[in-house]
């Protein structure tokens, strides 16, 4: 086992900005392998399996890049929306890996149909297959490198062997911890809720780091549930509660040829059946479920590549959503602003900059900013009790919250990130070495 | 005086990754005053004046952010298309500044009006007087500071009293940096070329580094030519001739509250009459202002705040113009790829990224990649010949040239930055202190 979990939890490598992860124990229906094929130079865990024995349902969002990997390929060639299994890789991302990039997976799915059908048999005495459009492929690393498919077919064996069936906080850190590439921290999020009068459980893990910005899905987010709901309404339920979490964070403005979010039912959960997403019974499931994808997605800005602060920029009054969303993210993707901030400095004419490049219409006179609870514009002017002292007090802060308050409309959008820093560059330059 | 132009003419620091800069000699009608009005804590020059004696004709183009500066403001109330004087401070942008800003603006142009006015009249036993909407401005530094309006008006007397008719090298290199704010050289450029048979000159200065994107002028830009060109004329030239000039450069994506380019004609050149765009013999004089635009663009790219290397991207063969220059700005906004190229990394999977994110419908079969002559990517696979130690050898360098071929159309855009560098971080998180 190359990472001592217990000895990472008592290390201080696991605090996010923005406080401690929660503890993850068993879920229904999903049984989880971790392990190292050996795809990086030095020892860790890089092949992670999550198999459904009985099946799940799932839905999935991914990248909007016209470049995406072989593996998202796959994942849409799939006819139908029950999975048994899901095999992370890390290191290579299977992207611009051509005709022999999308071979290897499919080597790696007939391997593991193969084998978790034989090993299916021999636990269970069932006579059901593991077909191979029942497996999704998550990959994440470098592009246009030759995909390690021997590796991990050899790895099959391992990973199978060691799949838990019951899980714990330590496995679940296992396996946050093995999709990570730059991560310094695991990410992780738990809800508790009930469909009608029974509890069911959200869990989710996520990667992230560079190369993270929406048009969708912006790095790797798997959740798992234990309640009974059928795909189409898990594929409503997910896109409507993206677009205020995982499509609300930006660490530099970029996109991934091979961004993911999935989540996955394992059905286990007794309770009344759900058909519709307007169903009452799913509202405590559908806030729950944004509550776990924007912990995940917050967690995921707060450990932004070099980052150390964790930004948050609520426009509010907006005349539309859409306007809300294109200041908040011009701030946040504003590499002067973010400089500004990793430098402490209040240097709320940069903001102003953002705002005026949004290409949104604007009254200035109405026009308010704040950070935190200090105003420093109000109705186009300098707050009168503005003391640029205070701001440089906040601004030393790992939490910035940056308020911009258009006062023309009623719409709202926040947008989550970190500040640049010159660790940005350093693990940027030096990325593949 | 307090930069010796001389001694800093033998220093190394004038020496930009693109070449020397030409040397600028006279052009009839000019006047140049460059003096320091104290706007630093440390002594430099900060206000330059342009007098055009004999008025000139000009056209402008401005920032497209939907926040200017007060002095943008003023120049876009201006009736008329006839300057007697631009005057440029740098330290304070003017911008944010309210009423108070715009006001400072009017006091400064009624001093000089009166005070022009005067000398006038003292030189030249002329009663001509310069009119306020015969004066332009131009501003940058800090936004959002009260505006040192009080400074400025007293520094007039001297800013008059040094006003040179004839120009030399020195001079112009003066001005040059008279204008610059976190710039490290002067930005200066000139062609030669004949209306007819009169030749006539095309001088231009500018100053850039931070905050460039363009949405139209991202910077100040101020070309000079002794040629009649009537003002209609002088703004569809100028127009026409920014689109692949400044609007094809970006240092860090943000866009400034002051972006300005302005030329003026001084009409002292003897040449036949010009009344269209269309005449033929505007065709010389069309393309050397083409090419000190691009020269002095290419001079802000490469100087960049913080910038080791000046990177062209050509994206070539494209469906239309607009998906060209999508590309070609995708990848030069991409922070992730202008890292890798700050470490010497020929790291063509960020290329692919940025690419795939730029919302362009692409054939992969098809797509081409080079860096310099070195081909990576050839009909969407990797090239058979590619040695990624001759590509390294070739980041090395402090031009890098990078090239999308998409083999789809015949339309193509040239876009200009510099890498990302920790020098970018250390300017930016301190600019103010």
């Amino acid at each position: 086992m190359p990472i001592n979990i217990k000895n990472f939890l008592l290390s201080k490598s696991n605090k996010s900005k923005i406080g401690d992860f929660q503890d993850l124990e068993h879920i229904d229906g999903v049984g989880i392998s971790v392990i190292s094929a050996n795809l990086y130079k030095e020892a860790r865990d890089d092949l992670v399996l999550f198999y459904f024995r009985d099946g799940a349902n799932y839905a999935s969002v991914y990248t909007q890049s016209k470049i995406i990997s072989e593996n998202i390929k796959w994942n849409l060639s799939l006819k139908g929306n029950s999975a048994k299994a899901l095999i992370v890789n890390t290191r290579n991302a299977n992207a611009f890996t051509g005709k022999l990039g999308f071979k290897g997976i499919s080597q790696i799915a007939e391997e593991l149909s193969k084998k978790l059908t034989i090993k299916m048999s021999e636990d269970e005495e069932k006579k059901v297959s593991v077909k191979l459009n029942e497996i999704l492929f998550g990959s994440t690393g470098t592009i246009a490198e030759k995909f390690p498919t021997e590796k991990i077919i050899k790895s099959i064996p391992e990973l199978l062997e060691k799949i838990k069936y019951t899980q714990n906080k330590y496995l679940w850190i296992k396996a946050a911890l093995g999709i990570m590439t730059t991560d310094l921290v695991p990410k992780l999020a738990m809800e508790e809720c009930n469909i009608g009068n029974s509890e069911v459980k959200i869990y989710g893990i996520a990667k992230g780091s560079g190369m993270i910005f929406p048009n969708m899905a912006t790095t790797l987010g798997y959740v798992f549930t234990d309640a009974d709901i059928p795909p189409g309404v898990l594929k409503k339920l997910l896109k409507k509660n993206i677009e205020t979490t995982f499509n609300a964070i930006s660490c530099d403005g970029d996109t991934s040829t091979n961004d993911m979010v999935t989540i996955f039912a394992t059905k286990k959960a007794k309770h009344p059946k759900i058909s519709s997403i307007n169903d009452d019974k799913l509202k405590e499931f559908d806030n729950s479920l944004n509550l776990v994808l924007l912990n995940l997605a917050k967690r995921i800005a707060a450990d932004g590549e070099g980052s150390s602060k964790f930004i948050s920029i609520e426009v509010v009054n907006a005349k539309t959503f859409i306007d809300a969303k294109k200041i908040a993210f011009s701030i946040a993707n504003s590499p002067l602003v973010k400089t500004a901030i990793s430098g402490a400095d209040p240097n709320f004419g940069r903001i102003l900059m953002a705002i005026g490049k949004a290409n949104v219409n604007l009254n200035l006179k109405k026009l308010g900013i704040s950070i935190g609870d200090i105003k420093i514009i109000e109705k186009g002017q300098i707050f009168s009790d503005y003391q640029e002292i205070e701001a440089v007090e906040y601004m030393r802060g790992e939490k910035i919250d940056i308020t911009v308050d258009l006062n023309i409309g009623n719409k709202k959008f926040t947008a989550y990130t970190m500040d640049l820093t010159k660790k940005y560059i350093e693990i940027n330059a030096d990325y593949r070495s």
